[in-house]
């Protein structure tokens, strides 16, 4: 696959631009974007080779969607009328019903496969590229059956290239999951900044008493806007019953202090500490 | 400061305890825990040099309290009680407005120095302990006018030695302020941990697709609910005052997903966003 398409030339996209060249001194690398500042960027930044059009993807071997949500399902539908029969094109979305739906019956069907790396951190843009941010991460593919054979095979030569372990889900499983643990992870942290922020107006008292648990607890609120907005509302429903069940144990965690409940208060935590042994199987 | 004794042995105690004694070779730190695995772990791993008990304490030039803030309210006039003139006792508690209102009225109250240095991590235990771990971070002082003058120099070495900036804070002040930025982050974190695990019955779906951000945000989960239970308590009123904001923006939050006003929610993030700044004043 020497000739890589990247669309939306950003944290994603950019990491993945890095580690295929790094891999295949043969690949060509062609940026799309619609911020023509981040193809500039991207240039400078030796993430991509060249500037490039939908026009061109006739002649891709691989193309690679990253970009927000809500433009994906829109642009998905034109990438696929203009690849040739022999283009492989993934999505890298944290939704995937929505982008499954979208192209559901679309004639190139068997040219794509979608794809969710769980990898990435606060920062966006080109500039927050980096090496080897795949390394040993999961990548959740929906449904593969509907991809063909031979672009499944390649597909997963790329992300064995990237490092990158393999889990099969549904589309359905995987945004109601994913809702759980990540997505509501996102607004917990954005939530905490906006009531430590409301509230302390005097900036100096956080900066002076805010440690790591703080910093680390508030880390995803510094994330983009503009890619998290239309996750939240493609995944709308499943956002929804998990901020239910989260409201749900919080009021119930205040009646138990409201109620000098503390061996219960204790129980609760102690019975959560047991994350620790979840956690330790990530890595 | 020669003759060190620290009352209770794990993280921070035994932290504090490591820094001493890389900083003052004639430093003989003596540990008192009523954990006596503590204890015996903490001799293994030369925290301390000798395990000791309140009779001796009339010998210290230093005394650390490092237990929980529920026994720390107990133990601090017996401390008192036991210490010569020249002794000065530390707290090193997460509230500060119990333990002041503990000994306002001691006869030695001039010797104790109320103090929360701001550092940490989510393990516990003597084997947590950590050279360096106070390096560049923040202790708050609180009724700083209430120790003797002699004794506050001695302090301030000490803290110096151990690498801390320092403010002063009324201790109302610092039990307010500091439910926003570290309490509520603890509760938030273990409810989101205990919102996920509901859920998630069969855990591989969780190590499976849980990335970095599940994990920092759920990180404070692992947090010791020995330690955590009695600052909820002593705190209750400033805790549960943060629980209601933080309620009352997850509930908006999902008011504005249930209304379709996705705009709102860019907003919304886009001004917690500034979050970054605040946080990049940090560390």
């Amino acid at each position: 696959m020497n000739r890589v398409y990247i669309i939306g030339i950003g944290l994603i996209g950019g990491s993945i631009a890095l580690d295929i060249k790094s891999k295949n001194k043969q690949a060509k690398i062609f940026g799309i974007d619609t911020d023509d500042s981040h193809l500039v960027k991207a240039l400078e930044l030796n993430l991509i080779d060249e500037k490039a059009s939908y026009e061109d993807l006739k002649n891709a071997d691989l193309v690679v969607l990253a970009i927000p949500v809500d433009k994906a399902v829109i642009e998905l539908p034109k990438v696929l009328d203009a690849i040739s029969e022999t283009t492989l094109v993934i999505d890298v979305g944290s939704t995937k019903n929505p982008v499954c739906k979208a192209v559901d019956n679309h004639q190139m069907r068997r040219n794509f496969l979608a794809t969710h790396p769980i990898a990435g951190t606060e920062f966006s843009g080109p500039k927050a590229a980096v090496h080897g941010l795949f390394q040993k991460k999961t990548n959740i593919i929906c449904e593969v059956e509907k991809t063909s054979f031979k672009l499944q095979e390649k597909a997963l030569q790329l992300f064995s290239d990237l490092g990158m372990r393999i889990r099969y889900m549904n589309p359905e499983a995987h945004d109601k999951h994913i809702a759980y643990v990540s997505h509501l992870s996102h607004i917990s942290s954005f939530m905490l900044g906006k009531t430590v922020i409301e509230k302390e107006k005097n900036e100096r008292d956080i900066f002076d008493m805010a440690g790591s648990g703080f910093e680390s607890t508030v880390r995803l609120a510094k994330s983009s806007p503009a890619m998290w907005t239309p996750i939240f509302k493609q995944n709308k429903e499943n956002v929804i019953e998990t901020l239910d069940e989260y409201i749900a144990n919080l009021k119930q965690f205040k009646s138990l202090m409201e109620s000098d409940d503390f061996d219960e208060i204790f129980n609760e935590m102690q019975s959560t500490n047991h994350i620790k042994d979840i956690l330790n199987g990530i890595a």
